[in-house]
């Protein structure tokens, strides 16, 4: 059951699908207390209550016991100590003695402290103060955590639907600039039998860095490269960002600025920050009209014969602005005469690292939202929502039967009905390698099933052991690939001695697509989760809530990959009987069949795991070296005490109007013995 | 077997004890190559080598895979791709076919590629090219690790003794300014019977953040205080910076100068640079009588009753250099007309934090070493150690006979014969308590017997549970102190909702003691070590060598702390039988009998484990709140199939002459049923 409860003037984010009317009573399980704006709504917990959601951030499945912001960051470096990533997703589950689910639709700051202050309180703060706040209750008596999801999405709408193809292998590298870079990295995948289905391209592709353009020397001919890379059976894939080049030359910048489409300053003039292209102008996305003039400006490189892009840079991230940077050389020049004092490096860091991403800036324009004049930093988290929504708008206006690829760095609730989500730039670290699997679950809960991290690390050099266990992981996550930044080790899979094993771990990805297509589809068109944690689906089990670096995948398996250097192995609990599946590649595997409870299990060579629940089976195809020549004419079934009756969804991968009933498929297999 | 190789002309460092000759044979088991002046020593690994060492540092304990430098570096915020910590530590085992230890006596900057760029080549280069290697083999057929660390410490010297009222709790926090402060927290952890055995005073309690001063206004009498303090049973532990602030009123300043004990420019003129004091110089203590001067500064509160100092910012850290301000604000200016550059920031932020620790500056300064004058930057790692060895050889001549408390924050090896280290700031990050527990074992393998890192983490805003997880591992360590940042939240244990288990953490410490201590003066009276990775113990085990978080510890126990969130207990591999001990504070615990092999082990309601190898034994004194008070008269002896014959170590504490004939001391019990 969900229940709306308005706050002063809610904001209409659109986030939620479904018109419910107000409740005129009180707001159940939370206490409502006010200081000037801002609403803050609290409850006690008991000791073994968790709390889980907030889609995209860092720390533990179980949120408890740390401290939140939804407030969308640019900010890569993200140690444990972050509060917030670049998406807010305000959506918490409490699973206490009467379980429930809220969610907060603001796109303001909301911080969440979830008994950090007090370990036995939970209090929530709306910065903003005007918001719908929804509470969904379990609908019967017996409840499940994946129910109260289930209902959120009813509530917001179903999930994005990818092309199948781009459940294939992407790779990608701030640093591919032209034709040469693409053919490069095509022709070495292919040499090592590497499969493949899209490259995409960072700013570099684009000229000066302006949106919608292409650096006409590094590549002459976009629609020719377009059909050479088709033929290849692969897609490119093309960078957009939030800001507008400032130059008047540009007719995307003239166009919007004769229009009147970009965010303004309180004096009427446009704002200006710095980003990628210089200073750039940031289109008010929140108005329908600016969103379909940008959604039309994707039509040219749409035909060129690109079929999928990535949104980045939409928190929106801000270099500088010039007042900020004058303020800064302000403070820069009244510093100089405090020479000598111990702190003099401190305040000028702390001048100059504050330019970026500030709140001045994000206090320094205006957006339109129904006629009415709002200050950006009252609606932030939804900047990027907004220009995802554009994108996917003229997308579909431009082929309304086909899906393309579309996935963001910024995201608020609703554009999980328009588009994919990376985890944003990451590092080279083992411990952003297991904060992918965390996120996992947590941004299904949202509605984000289309998602990935960049695997093996944005930030900094990887380890060839990182990246092999980093795609033992993207093996089965919906968005698989490989992302680096400038400056870094290369980490293209063929630069590495062991990129045979890596290479393996890719087509036992490409072994499992129509699997994981299916799992993937079954859990968007059933408004499900294809990534659980073990708690939702063994909810009796005590020892379930603590697990947080395994998952369970679609309706049949379980995923446990190794997450530490030097691992030989790993333990792994079972919540029930399960058959796993040792990969050494697609072709290459043991079966042993494990009964509940913890283990220990060798993982030899380099070899991961794939489990089986007991009585239910997963599939194997023929591994290849492009997603579309995979099939299912042929198929190994995987499974312990199942009845061989399998069924799975399948479709032309491509088509917009889908649905469950059409896709389905069976057939009947012996039973084991 | 150690075996002495020189190349070009070694710095002579102090790190080694013993003059042995130099080896006019080629180096065994490594290539050896130059360039200019570096020096690149290679060799092949094997899939299966292990690499260890490295003493303080970031990474695995198994150092496979990974690079690493010595560099002595000021960098709390020290994420997974850090390559270097605070000190330098030259010492790497390599466990291969032929095992064997190198140890690279070069006080410059040396790069460790431990099959970083090649999976299977290790690569060394020096910097200088101007040192002295050692090789130390196996001394007979029965290889062991443990042996190899030993002949090290026979090459190197005798591990640091402190005092044994060091091994008590010790509450410390950047922000604790007066004496009342020091009263409120003596207060605050005896109205809840926390134990308690030091406070530490950090540069708050200096006048001006000035070296051996006391802000009179705060502390008027340090005497007094130090009076009041001890007969409460506490000790304070004042803080001692490297840099001397450059005022001519100082009268350390103004006799460093008059004498020329500072480190100079090229021109001859003093170098300066900022630090907590604002400008400050630097004494050269790579000259002898600079450290006996320095270590004379300590005399006066020696006098006042202080009878432990710390050692800090002697990397040395450089907030900035007049002449590298001098040229940020060149680079600001002349950056000033590029406002339009979208990398405007990048580079005013590059210009701005690049002026801290900066090479420029490392450049800018020179020492006397034996007569020669040598740039700083060629004898960087030194500097910490050689003032430490300037506090320590004070405090001996100050009092012979006694031991007193020393750690520093930077130090070489060498600096394991005068001083305790902890492991430099850190964060309250869930992976440096991991990190606290992987640096323990190759800290041991060094020298270092007495650390520990900052319980709970120095910056960032700790969490709960964090700390109990982090009080119930730092119960283990020598080092055992709980210390914070300003401006961060306060984490003294009396302030938790859960203070209860955290002080009974503490208890168990207080109750482990005598053991604690045994095993520590064993390890360091035997040239052995406290902490040793399990496959040092259990050299033929193949799972041993994978094991990063569990530790051996002295001679009966195994340590294997809860190091994840939420946790309700955790995986532990026993190499062989052991009793489990698991406690819920000194006098509430359960003892398990556990078989060789993997488990799953329960650890409800935040208890934690000590294992006891089948056959030894461990004992529990009464916990008591101050450490002196806990005596052997009763013991609990924890064993299992134990002969019930006890042998342990025990002395004053105090006296600095000692020797484990005199310490060893014998009890028999009953054998257990």
């Amino acid at each position: 059951m969900i229940r709306r409860y308005a706050f002063g003037c809610p904001l209409q984010t659109g986030a939620v699908s479904l018109d419910l009317p107000k409740e005129q009573d009180g707001v159940p399980f939370l206490e409502v207390s006010r200081a000037e704006k801002a609403v803050t709504l609290s409850m006690a917990l008991a000791k073994d209550d968790l709390i889980m959601g907030l889609g995209e951030n860092v720390g533990p499945i179980n949120r408890r016991g740390r401290r939140y912001q939804s407030w969308n960051s640019d900010e890569f470096n993200h140690t444990e100590d972050r509060q917030s990533l670049y998406a807010s997703h305000n959506l918490l589950l409490v699973l206490c003695a009467a379980p429930f689910a809220l969610y907060l639709d603001d796109p303001g700051r909301v911080t969440w402290d979830l008994g950090f202050t007090d370990a036995d309180t939970m209090r929530i703060e709306s910065e903003n103060g005007d918001f719908d706040l929804y509470i969904i209750t379990p609908e019967d008596d017996a409840f499940s955590a994946i129910d109260l999801c289930r209902q959120f999405r009813r509530l917001t709408g179903r999930s994005y639907i990818p092309p199948r193809w781009a459940l294939g292998y992407i790779q990608s590298r701030w640093g591919y600039a032209s034709e040469e870079d693409v053919k490069t990295v095509a022709r070495c995948h292919r040499e090592k039998h590497i499969p493949l289905d899209g490259i995409c391209l960072d700013i570099d592709y684009m000229d000066a860095f302006r949106d919608f353009t292409v650096n006409k020397a590094a590549i002459p001919d976009l629609k020719g490269l377009c059909d050479r890379v088709k033929a290849d059976g692969l897609h490119l894939i093309p960078i957009i960002d939030a800001g507008v080049k400032a130059d008047e030359n540009d007719p995307v910048y003239a166009e919007g600025l004769k229009n009147g489409y970009f965010c303004r300053k309180e004096d009427g003039s446009v704002f200006l920050a710095a980003v990628w292209p210089g200073l750039s102008a940031f289109p008010d996305f929140l108005r329908e009209e600016v969103r379909t003039w940008f959604g039309e400006q994707y039509f040219a490189m749409l035909e060129s014969g690109v079929d999928g892009f990535w949104n980045d840079m939409n928190e929106p991230a801000l270099f500088y602005s010039p007042e900020g940077l004058e303020d800064a050389y302000g403070a820069l020049a009244a510093m100089k005469g405090e020479l000598k004092a111990h702190d003099a490096s401190f305040k000028l860091i702390g001048a100059v690292n504050g330019i970026k991403n500030s709140m001045d800036d994000y206090r320094r324009f205006f957006h339109s939202m129904n006629g009415k004049t709002v200050r950006h930093d009252r609606v932030h988290n939804l900047y990027g929502a907004m220009m995802t929504k554009a994108a996917a708008e003229g997308m579909r206006r431009f082929a309304p039967d086909r899906r393309m690829l579309l996935f963001t760095r910024s995201s608020f609730i609703g554009t999980h009905r328009e588009s994919g989500v990376w985890m944003g730039d990451n590092f080279s670290w083992w411990s952003h390698l297991a904060l992918h699997l965390r996120m996992l679950p947590s941004l299904n809960m949202a509605g984000f099933i289309y998602c990935g991290a960049d695997i093996g690390g944005f930030g900094a050099d990887t380890e060839e052991e990182l990246l092999l266990r980093w795609l033992q992981l993207g093996a089965f996550t919906p968005l698989m690939r490989n992302h680096s930044a400038l400056h870094t080790r290369e980490q293209e899979i063929y630069r590495f001695s062991n990129w045979r094993q890596m290479r393996d771990a890719v087509r036992v990805r490409y072994a499992l697509l129509p699997f994981l297509y299916s799992e993937m589809m079954r859990a968007i068109l059933q408004d499900g989760m294809l990534f659980r944690p073990l708690c939702f689906d063994y909810p009796l089990d005590p020892h379930a809530p603590t697990v947080e670096d395994q998952l369970m995948l679609g309706e049949s398996c379980m995923i446990a990959p190794v997450l530490a250097p030097h691992a030989k192995g790993r333990y792994v609990y079972l919540p029930e009987d399960m058959l796993m599946v040792l990969f050494a590649s697609d072709t290459q595997y043991t079966l042993s069949h494990l009964e509940k409870g913890h283990h220990w299990i060798d993982m030899p060579d380099g070899t991961f795991p794939l489990f089986i629940r007991r009585g239910k089976a997963a599939f194997l195809c023929r591994a290849e070296e492009r997603s579309h020549l995979v099939n299912t004419d042929e198929m190994t079934v995987l499974g312990w005490d199942h009845d061989g009756e399998i069924t799975w969804y399948e479709d032309d991968g491509i088509t917009a109007d889908v649905s469950l009933e059409k896709g389905l498929r069976h057939r009947t297999f012996p039973r084991e013995a």
